[in-house]
């Protein structure tokens, strides 16, 4: 297992600037060169400055966290499930954990509010849907998947976007569930200094024994955001993006950044018409298109292979796959 | 002039399946042949089912409305302004005329309220902007200019984008501004139907004596959307990008197909990495990756090319430049 995730994370390192070697996993004998896994999964946790002194116990607390989701996942998809079921099944796990910045847990805005922003795509179809500001509802990813199943739309926002979740049966909740300690001193400490960045995103990528790949993404966005900020989360193309036979993405970082540049789409794009490998397609975006610190991307293809490709310290993130695979990572 | 019109507008007349020579605008001796054009303007105000028989005092009303705009526009480029004051002055003055569907005009949503959307793009600088599904602001295409130049976000929507364009001078507008017996109509006979399109939604795209690109689009969206939707076009790469060197690009159609397959980034690619022209990125986009009816695209190169393509049955439309360029068209 050391060996595995080894190769599977030196893509992160070369990208950071460590010295390493550059191989990656595809290009090291990994699930491209044999058999294609029957499923795969990949999650993240977000991507930003991750203190080295983070301390063991909170260590094995994100650890722990991204173990839980992964597991989620991993079952859905060894059972026979659905990408997306796995998909939406991961990331409701991390929005339920209040270490990530996603549904319980996620970060304040300017005026001390939570507004959550989440999407979801079926690869095979290239249905989608997304929620985006919303403060009542505890699940957003799910909110993001009747959306895309129960409308013509594939964006709500704003109070819509809760009553429509609340017509939908989502039980609503208030703002005092999404609360923690930890990310009202953010808050507070962020106000005087003109709004820090939050981290701690959610996303998943999968691929079922079906062949098809799904992804999805979840956030509380920035801290002291402008209230109504969208970030790249809930935008198809931006934070999300899946499509059979090409690739499913999902994005952490300076959401601006990553709608400016298309970042998923974009990584896509290179994959399905340009013939890059899922490698070689974040890291051209990741590396070429956004700048330093502005975050990160996990990448997985129609083969299961998986690209981490972050340009920060460190990114909580995970993978699983058939053949026994079940790797989590935070630095490099 | 009656040739050139009947020479820019056949790409819009193949796309309409009508027979016709397959010669665009740049293939036959258009601006690529010769000089480029010190300035150039292409404006919108939607495709869709138009009626043919409009009648004439309709369709009179129709082509004064885009030509004001575009007369708007061409002073501006044409005294030295740059691209970005040419698209927010275009998109103003379609915004405050109540034949076109966004700002005073705006369609209504299931609730019987008017939310609007908007964006606009810097091409020399990628700098974007938007707003989503306000309700009080008179010409979203400005608040979407304020977005991009005074905050560190790219997307506000709802509450917060209004309470912010109250705070940066916009005096805000009761719901009752918006009002138009016309969409009334067609609010309370969609109804029952289940939803209607909306058609009508404005957009520009410029090329100013710097060489700079810009593009904007502002809507009301779908008559009968849910409430809090947000469509393509307050979405950095969904219906609005501009690029230097590239394109500039403004769409109108069904907002949920064009965030779907990001038309207006897609266009951007095909032209940037792929070497297409605007015309033939134009024609595999809308042709190729949208269904029958969804829309529409204007799109400007850096040359000055325009073209405008659409799969519905009419787009009003209208191309300006320093040549003497002043043309309006609604179908083919």
């Amino acid at each position: 297992m050391l060996r595995r995730a080894t190769v599977a994370f030196v893509v992160a390192l070369a990208v950071c600037g460590c010295t390493g070697p550059e191989t990656s996993r595809s290009a090291s004998g990994g699930p491209v060169g044999g058999q294609p896994p029957a499923w795969a999964l990949a999650i993240h946790g977000g991507a930003g400055t991750i203190p080295r002194d983070l301390g063991a116990e909170r260590v094995a607390r994100y650890r722990e966290g991204l173990e839980r989701a992964l597991r989620v996942g991993s079952a859905v998809l060894e059972d026979g499930g659905t990408s997306l079921d796995a998909v939406e099944q991961v990331i409701r796990t991390l929005e339920d954990d209040p270490r990530f910045n996603a549904g319980k847990g996620a970060v304040f805005n300017r005026d001390g509010k939570h507004e959550l922003d989440a999407s979801i795509m079926d690869g095979a179809t290239l249905a989608c849907g997304g929620v985006a500001a919303v403060g009542t509802i505890r699940n957003p990813i799910t909110a993001a998947r009747l959306v895309m199943e129960r409308t013509r739309h594939v964006l709500l926002s704003g109070t819509g976007a809760e009553r429509f979740a609340e017509e939908q049966g989502l039980e609503p909740v208030g703002q005092d569930y999404f609360f923690t300690e930890r990310r009202y001193r953010s808050h507070v400490e962020g106000l005087g200094a003109g709004g820090r960045e939050g981290g701690g995103t959610v996303g998943a990528v999968a691929l079922d024994r079906e062949g098809n790949l799904a992804a999805g993404t979840s956030t509380g966005g920035l801290t002291n955001k402008l209230p109504g900020r969208v970030g790249d989360s809930p935008i198809i193309g931006a934070g999300t993006y899946a499509r059979n036979g090409v690739c499913a993405v999902s994005g952490t970082g300076t959401g601006e950044e990553f709608i400016r540049h298309g970042v998923a789409r974009r990584i896509a794009y290179l994959v399905g018409d340009g013939g890059a490998t899922v490698e070689e397609a974040a890291r051209r975006v990741v590396e070429g298109l956004l700048g330093p610190g502005h975050g990160g991307v996990i990448v997985l293809g129609p083969d299961g292979n998986v690209a981490f490709v972050f340009n920060t310290p460190g990114m909580y993130r995970g993978a699983a796959d058939a053949s026994g695979r079940f790797e989590i990572g935070i630095w490099e």
